[in-house]
């Protein structure tokens, strides 16, 4: 059962709002291996949802699933360039198996496109067995010196695509397709939106030729990275020599892609959504969408109660809502209230003696407000109750990112005082220069997290560097991230 | 494009038959990495069937899923030291981490107990918290030696569930309702009859007090242990300290289980049902149960008939069939049955100019046989056809293994023929002599798989053993196994 302390409110110190949250609502857990977290059954839950909700989209778009080795030769990520150099300061490396030193060491993989590009040369040939659409759900280990549940944590869950194409306009049309998938799988089931945009060289993944990603705006107005989606060129087809023949008989490098979320979008989902009484999850992710609460006094009154719960349970079931009943004997109906307010479950529906008499069961909503429906007809209330709370955290979500978000400062002091006072994403003119990005970054903590797609971009194009007032190449939107 | 030589047939080279299927139908492939495997897109969708349908039933009879590291600290593993000893010429070893050489060395996991009664000790304070009913999906290694797609490799993928109990009775029942859950999800949906019973004190897991498992017999007569589930008594709970208070109020140690099966089900599914022209897949676990090949000349042709197969597949979808159409340009129609009778396809549809004209399908079924039907009521004679199948196969396993079972041997020499010309398994009388055991192991290299439940046992209980002539204290069912 949760401990029934109050969690420390979010406007106190978020950070410790976040870490008590988890715990309360039980939703993971410190382990005793550094760094790595366990995520438990109310948190799986979740993912176990997100999973399937991705899976689909995936699959939708002619995705197939498949699973490489966990292990990868060391020799295998230096063939990469930049991919190395990115990823050599966090691996994890086997260097013994079965009771003997290795003579090549194993490293854990930390991504997997080095080993996936070894496989997919043996498998192209020619353009009949392109596009070679791959993805894969596992687990990654990256060491991590400073470690937060779900956010960042050296082993970690996520899904990998792997693509490889005949031209570079179609890897680019996947790569934009796969943001696309992921933009609306955030907005539409995690009622998280999103800016989406291109990542600056300095910010991009270590051997990709463009990363896009997804920016969401927590609470306390920092940036979460929620996906990225690579277009790599045909760097990794060069290093792994991936060639196939063309339909005109020459042979070519593959273009691929790579693209990927993971249970850090567990960690955004609290920080959206959450409230100083705990978790608030949105109805399409949550594991039970109503939790049916009996109240009774007398053994009569159980017998009935009890009965009416679980013929609410079967009506509602059958009209696909995920449902409980918390029927358990010597709890108070107020702490049970207390326990599935702070795992989030959006509807509650109390049933006493009176609700029995007068036909109806009390709704409360976790967003707010309480008042007594008629069972009659209840599913088709419930899923209306659900679908506009879907939509209504969307909706606040949105506003509340606009609200803290600042166009086009007049100055670089302006932009440095909303950035100091954690005021939110400022969009503004860059010059494009790197070194002034890396300015920026020290001088601020700020980091552009994308250049914005044009549908997130400024009404008036800026015209000049926000930063060095000279003239502006691109609209850049930064912010401090997690 | 599978490869079009044909595989070697079963009769001539069992194990080559093996690994030449995997690869006709792509279901595997060898990774650089030694002793791993890929698990290609037609392999990892019955992974995927099988996983949805055993996580059913796991959630049905009311166990969670959680995640739990990757990464173990080497000094969990001596805690139980039948465990460690089971398991460490076994292990994979992490000694370097972002850079560093590790203070303790981290284990990768070979299966998860230690990590997670760790975890349950903290967890678990009182009887109101038990049971605790847990699985986990993952991936595991143990450093195998001689490895084999599916069967045996380095990394593997399985579910691993543990349960905590408050009384010894209970945990039994557990490890009992997993294993008829096993059973049932082997029978009923992979076709695979198995012979359930407990393992004997050399074969049992290492920390368990007994093991239960499933013994399929596969097409070469041997044995392939197929799952398996322990009760852990309070070894485990002793070990980690994991205790809770009675309802009286005394302390006591957690009674505990653990049950697993893994991707090799996948190598028993080839080996059970397979034929000289690939893999038989049963109906409920097939990726495609029916695939449509629309066949044609002319361009009008090939637009009535692909009509007309896109209008069968949302017919068939409807109905809740996985229906794919293979309406490749360029290849030819017996290129293509060839191709999916490899991969096992259970039903295929052929729809030419003339099916179209007379208002049927030519309906081909994998396990032979091949006649028109009519497009009207095409469903529901596909939900027939693909139901009887699945019957069909189980109905023929079961006769495999009954006409290649050994009930009673008279002598010594007679267990040992059988044995050694692979004649399949054989119930006897066993003194319950380890040494006997042992013996018997390194003369005929067959094994006890298991002490059969009641239901396995002979008609008449045997009264010696079959090896010393000594009374029998149990009937054992002996065979080679993978």
């Amino acid at each position: 059962m949760a401990d029934s302390k109050a969690i420390t409110p979010r406007g106190k110190d978020f950070s410790a709002w976040y870490n008590e949250l988890i715990q309360r609502a039980e939703l993971a857990d410190y382990s005793p291996v550094r760094g790595c977290m366990v995520i438990r059954p109310n948190g799986y839950a979740i993912w176990e949802l997100m999973q399937r909700a991705l899976d689909d989209m995936f699959k939708e778009t002619g995705h197939q699933n498949a699973y490489f080795p966990l292990f990868i030769p060391q020799s295998f990520l230096a063939r990469e360039a930049e991919h190395v150099e990115g990823f050599a300061p966090e691996l994890a490396v086997v260097t013994h198996g079965g009771g003997k030193e290795l003579e090549e060491p194993l490293v854990v993989r930390p991504t997997s496109e080095t080993i996936i590009y070894a496989m997919m040369g043996k498998w192209i040939q020619s353009w009949r067995d392109l596009p070679l659409l791959l993805n894969q759900w596992c687990n990654v280990v990256r060491w991590e010196m400073r470690t937060r549940l779900f956010l960042r944590t050296t082993e970690f869950l996520w899904q990998e695509g792997h693509t490889a194409h005949a031209t570079e306009a179609e890897a680019e049309a996947e790569t934009l397709l796969i943001l696309g998938v992921y933009r609306r799988f955030m907005e539409e089931w995690m009622a998280m939106p999103v800016v989406t945009g291109l990542k600056t060289s300095s910010e991009k993944f270590a051997g990709a030729l463009k990363t896009y990603s997804c920016e969401a705006m927590m609470q306390d107005n920092r940036a979460l990275q929620a996906g990225t989606s690579h277009n790599l060129g045909q760097n990794f087809a060069k290093a792994f020599d991936v060639t196939f023949q063309t339909a005109d008989g020459e042979l070519d490098h593959v273009w691929s892609t790579s693209w990927g979320v993971s249970t850090r979008l567990i960690g955004g989902l609290i920080m959206t959504h959450g409230d100083d009484t705990g978790m608030v999850c949105p109805p399409r992710l949550a594991q039970w969408q109503v939790v049916i609460v009996p109240i009774w006094k007398t053994a009569e009154e159980m017998v009935a109660t009890h009965a009416a719960a679980a013929e609410l349970q079967v009506t509602l079931r059958s009209a696909g809502i995920r449902v409980k009943v918390d029927a358990r004997d010597g709890i108070k109906p107020g702490a049970k209230y207390y326990e599935w307010e702070a795992r989030g479950a959006p509807l509650r529906l109390e049933i006493g003696p009176r609700d029995l008499a007068a036909g109806t069961a009390m709704l409360a909503r976790r967003t707010g407000g309480k008042e007594p429906v008629p069972q009659q007809g209840l599913a088709d209330r419930v899923l209306q109750e659900l679908s506009a709370m879907q939509q209504q955290l969307l909706t606040a979500a949105v506003a509340r990112r606009e609200a803290n978000s600042l166009r086009g400062p007049k100055s670089r002091q302006e932009f440095i005082d909303f950035i100091e006072r954690d005021g939110g994403f400022v969009y503004a003119g860059f010059c494009g220069d790197p070194a002034v990005e890396a300015e920026i970054k020290e001088q601020t903590k700020a980091t552009i997290r994308c250049l914005p797609d044009p549908e997130f971009r400024s009404a008036e194009a800026p015209t000049t560097c926000v930063w060095t007032g000279r003239p502006s190449v691109v609209e850049a939107m930064w912010a401090r991230a997690y």
